[in-house]
């Protein structure tokens, strides 16, 4: 029988018990070895006189042993009190190797920093390493606590398939030739969205599942080709009910990871409010730091690009980003930001001792316009107010995002959560065309707004938001056949297209379909926050790389042409000449 | 705020509540609808006056409404005992439709045959269905067992991906084309089988997960592309503690759906007296008619099939499957199946009232003869028995055919589990290569005897099975790399093979990996056998066709040129050519 080596205790002493695990250090004092032995419940401190274990002399880091003995006080002054098992330690009668190690590429340490690429070349070290080993419990905790919830809510797991058809939600679809259908594909998808729906039809009326879901996006800073989701969807809801659920699931969820009881309701901002004061649909709440309307300082003002941005029907708006080094260099490195994200410009402006504003523009601005800057932005020594005049999305946003380069902070140890509702329905691309901002079956929040002014409707979206990340998002969904024809319609779908892609989704709308709402976070997501990881890439147990890489098994690989002929298919000729060239060693 | 309709009882007299659900059924009496509203809960019998509700006039089947009304005690005499909400019925004071329903395909009855590409066509409707809700029912509170039970034993739920590169498991892998990497292809995983190795690598020691897994095989009668397994996997572990382990796991299932206390440990057979004693190593012990060897019988026989079989190194077997209908063309049939099987024929035997056998090689058998196979197969008037007289494997496995063919129950009221054990290590083909019986990554029961003789070595594997259905498998895992390389030199694998496939993999297990065991079993098939269903369709929510396909959304589709070019594939001439054909409407 083993015993879990972290879970040795002074009242252990006298017992004689078996320890199996991988020697994690080994030190030896006055011929006498000391060798922490660790396992996945922790470490204790084994000692042996190699004269008498002879297996001792060749023990290295992180051969896997097994070990017998007797279970003894540390010497007075010996004890380890940062250790659970601090205070025995454990005598040798048998100790077999179990297992050996070959040098290790790095050591199993938290401290010691390793390229990434080297840590998912070895994973399975990689994840012996304390940190990592305890993203992998939380996760599973997580994913426990967030069934557990729904269970207890009276919500149905359903399995949906993973080979389905395309589904056109913007990102591209990952797909899989059909051996029996030569020529034919299944997509791996993107969400369970119309099969939740279709469980709705089904009657299920609450379902959930955590979901495997896939996006052939271009690899951002944070995104994987596979990544997993909550799903959930419930019958007869309105929003409200949506909200109250998840916000249950992300309470638990807290909870089990951080010991601490999130306040409810989580604050809620429309989309409207949420980008007037934070330039973002995914504000950081930990900061103050709001955007401020200054137009009405500026309708006569001296300072042309002020004056003119207003006229052309643009807005002014600044914000206080506090106390901040300061140099000519750091001006111009926001004003080329800005520039980067669409600005003509930026204004920047220094609060000095005196409460005078020191800015290269100040100069074109009267008292009364500095005063009114100052009092707007509650201005004190020392800070640093930046202006930005411009249309009023580009004016928000980008002071939106200066406001977290500057001020957001890198790790995650307050909670912010809340809530962003009333998205707008619709999105205009700059060429014109009508798209959807969450997806086309989000219901709208007037019908008559949507036929009288589509760009200017509201939609009955609304997304999760924590710590200036993007949780998940969700809908009320539209359940009626012809709202949903409607949609395509503005969408420019046409109705033989909308037959084709949809007619048999279409088709399940017309058999008494319950109005129905639902969302979808990403775990990944949550669990990094809550783990105060900023990459989803160290809470996944085996990720790949930015560019779709598994260094460890090397996937994806090249196959037989006759493996692939079986599936009807061949390689292009441009992919043909890829694999005579040599492999890139930087991926 | 909605009430459960199925929750409605004599205590709810005199409230004011609102239901919302589909129109199950309506009859008028009277002048009166008597309309029966469905939701996930159950049933209640709304009561409503056209005349009044001029809505009501309107409602036909699985229209979805929403009724407001007083529940009130039904008229003495027209109480629906069989109804939980028999004694009640509710008024109306407002009632809504929600959404209308057009003509059915087929009515929402479990009484009513529907043939299977119907249901799959409209499965959203299929799935109303009461016994089609009470298997999705089943397999999410299956699966909630799962985990409470492993949660409760300090197992981690550890995600695998499922972009992954090959694997040698023997069916043929499903592939996914890399965009980033044109020519090159990542597989769906047949199993999490070398992740979940890895863990054990990483130290998890406990690991489980419910994982979507793909095979793509020729269809037979049960299979799909997609199915879901209990993957599971211990360190420092032998076979018994993942017996146990998994013991306990089917136990908390059966006790959940069924209700009862299945008793453990589970009988185990070796593959050996499986095999010897059913026919079969996944054995039906809900009935005897065990295999019995009559070999001894028959060494002098006077009948040249047996004596020139026995002296070929045959063997002679029979059973007794009791009492059937008789005649020469069942007899016919039987034969002809046995020889379907392999077997040179079959022997036949029906005992007369007077006990003597009637049978059409009766005549070349003496008395003794006659006797010794009535005595060894306890044969009483009036029972059937068979003989095989063939090489051991086909004569056994002939008979437990037959016998299954004969006996076996087609529900699955009474439940049988077993553990088969001491599975071969490898299996010779016909051409004397030697493959694997489980998997690679087996360990062997003894070094030597693999040395010795590999195709008569026993492995550490072992099947989990009940009434007749293979459940699952697993192995205690090789964990010494030198070992593996043996195996994989053994099954003909060069080094540079083994290297090129397995290398990353190899290394791995140079870096102290723990001795290690596991076991993976089907969701699908434990549901269906628990929920007395008989196919595996009949407990995935959304299946496919035998022939891969999704009668409901199409899929597998056709897609475009460019999308598949943007993945670095065309389509071979004969997958085009495919396309110029009209669709195959029989799939």
């Amino acid at each position: 029988m083993r015993s879990p080596a972290g879970s040795l205790r002074a009242s252990d002493i006298g017992r004689t018990v078996t320890v199996s695990g991988w020697v994690q250090r080994r030190r030896d004092h006055g011929g006498i070895a000391f060798i922490d032995v660790r396992d996945a419940s922790g470490v204790i401190q084994v000692v042996a006189d190699p004269a008498e274990h002879e297996e001792v002399t060749d023990l290295k880091m992180e051969y896997c042993i097994s070990v017998t003995g007797v279970i003894r006080a540390r010497p007075e002054g010996t004890e380890n009190p940062d250790l659970p098992t601090g205070g025995v330690e454990m005598g040798v009668e048998e100790l077999a190797v179990l297992s050996s190690a070959d040098t290790l590429p790095f050591m199993i340490d938290d401290r010691v920093e390793i390229d990434e690429r080297t840590r998912l070349r070895y994973r399975y070290l990689d994840l012996r390493r304390p940190r990592m080993g305890a993203n992998l419990r939380a996760r599973s905790r997580a994913t426990a606590a967030i069934r557990r919830t729904l269970d207890e809510q009276g919500f149905l797991e359903v399995e949906t398939p993973t080979l389905v058809n395309s589904t056109p939600e913007g990102a591209r679809d990952m797909l899989v030739p059909s051996r029996l259908r030569k020529g034919e594909f299944y997509a791996l998808p993107q969400s369970p969205q119309l099969f939740k729906q279709l469980l709705m039809v089904a009657g299920v009326e609450r379902y959930f599942q955590i979901a495997r879901c896939y996006r052939d996006e271009d690899f951002r800073a944070d995104r994987q080709l596979e990544f997993t989701q909550l799903d959930l969807e419930g019958s007869f809801w309105d929003r409200d009910d949506v909200l109250d659920t998840i916000e249950s699931v992300l309470v638990a969820v807290t909870k089990e990871l951080r010991g601490i009881d999130v306040t409810r309701p989580f604050p809620r901002l429309t989309w409207q409010e949420s980008m007037e004061r934070f330039g973002t649909d995914k504000p950081d709440l930990r900061f103050g730091a709001e955007i401020i309307e200054l137009s009405d300082l500026f309708g006569e003002s001296g300072f042309g690009v002020f004056r003119d941005t207003l006229a052309g029907g643009g807005t002014i708006r600044g914000i206080n980003v506090g106390q901040q080094e300061w140099s000519r260099s750091r001006a111009d490195s926001l004003t080329e930001r800005a520039k980067e994200l669409g600005a003509k410009g930026l204004v920047w402006m220094i609060v000095e001792e005196d409460e005078s504003l020191r800015s290269p523009v100040a100069k074109f601005l009267d008292d009364k316009e500095l005063t009114g800057i100052r009092d707007a932005l509650d201005a004190k020594p020392g800070d640093v107010l930046l202006i930005a005049a411009d249309r009023w999305k580009l004016a928000v946003e980008v002071l939106g995002t200066l406001r977290n380069d500057l001020l957001r902070p890198s790790a995650h140890q307050d909670l912010a959560f809340l809530w962003v509702i009333d998205f707008p329905l619709f999105e205009e691309e700059e060429d014109g065309t009508i798209t959807f901002s969450h997806h086309p079956f989000t219901s709208p929040a007037s019908l008559d707004d949507m036929r009288d002014n589509p760009t200017g409707a509201i939609s009955k979206a609304y997304d999760a938001v924590l710590n200036g990340v993007e949780l998940g998002s969700g809908s009320v969904r539209i359940h009626d056949p012809d709202v949903q024809r409607q949609v395509f319609d503005i969408l420019g779908i046409e109705p033989a297209t909308a037959e084709r892609r949809f007619g048999w989704f279409l088709e399940a709308l017309r058999y008494g379909t319950p109005p129905h709402a639902g969302f979808a976070f990403g775990i990944d997501r949550l669990v990094m926050v809550l783990q105060g990881e900023t990459s989803i890439r160290e809470v996944i147990p085996f990720p790949k790389t930015q560019s779709g890489v598994d260094p460890m098994t090397g996937a994806p690989t090249w196959v037989e042409e006759t493996q692939l002929e079986e599936l009807g298919v061949t390689l292009t000729e441009s992919a043909l000449a890829r694999r005579e060239l040599p492999d890139d060693p930087g991926e």
